[in-house]
């Protein structure tokens, strides 16, 4: 069952101008920043309410962020939604024909298990299904 | 003040076969569903937690909405912010260089007023900011 927005994933070029422009929306610094090097990317976490908004900036060009940005202008990237049940929910929208990139889950950053469904079922939208990692 | 993220936006080819597509997701029926004729926009609404999923189709091609799929792909549209005091943030925000496209709040849908900030100041982003309709 999904439960809230757990965060907004966006790719920058620039990922240190990118935090600053958003320390100035939300008038607070970010509360982690990650690099998970397997995926080559670098994450700045803001709080938001109950969710967080993921800035996201590649480390190498060829990585799924690098690629995602020399192919597309840079922008909102992904939706991530908090599950209950991570299992249970891949199994169920997998019956309902959703297509998910990933058998099992990956490990995401800020402590996550993660799976993502295609965006072509998803009317466009890369959508993100996470739990806490157990 | 930044609040939460009140929705996101999607912007859909087909708003009947996307509705369907988030039922099955969130195992839920949308809340509401509301024409903005001056914005030619018809919009189906979600719950999620604190925040909502907008979805957005056109009622006639020349709309923002119209405008903005004949030229992209559908998907993430924008973010919407829920802000404590909407004059205070538009003249904050301005003040730090962010460029608003209305210089006073626009009614939107679900009794919100609202602005937007140009996407080319904030990373390919475009923001809007949302206070309850007094």
């Amino acid at each position: 069952m999904i439960k809230k927005i757990e965060h907004i994933g966006i790719a920058v070029n620039d990922l240190e101008a990118a935090t600053k422009t958003y320390e100035t929306l939300f008038k607070a610094s970010p509360y982690k920043m990650e690099t998970v090097e397997r995926e080559g990317v670098k994450t700045v976490f803001f709080e938001c309410g109950e969710s967080k908004i993921e800035l996201l900036g590649a480390t190498r060009d060829d990585s799924p962020i690098g690629k995602y940005l020399s192919k597309q202008r840079e922008g909102i990237h992904h939706i991530a939604f908090f599950v209950d049940d991570l299992a249970s929910e891949m199994s169920r929208l997998q019956k309902e024909g959703f297509q998910l990139l990933s058998e099992s889950p990956k490990r995401g950053a800020d402590n996550k298990s993660i799976v993502f469904l295609h965006p072509k079922g998803n009317h466009g939208v890369l959508i993100e299904l996470c739990e806490d990692q157990g």
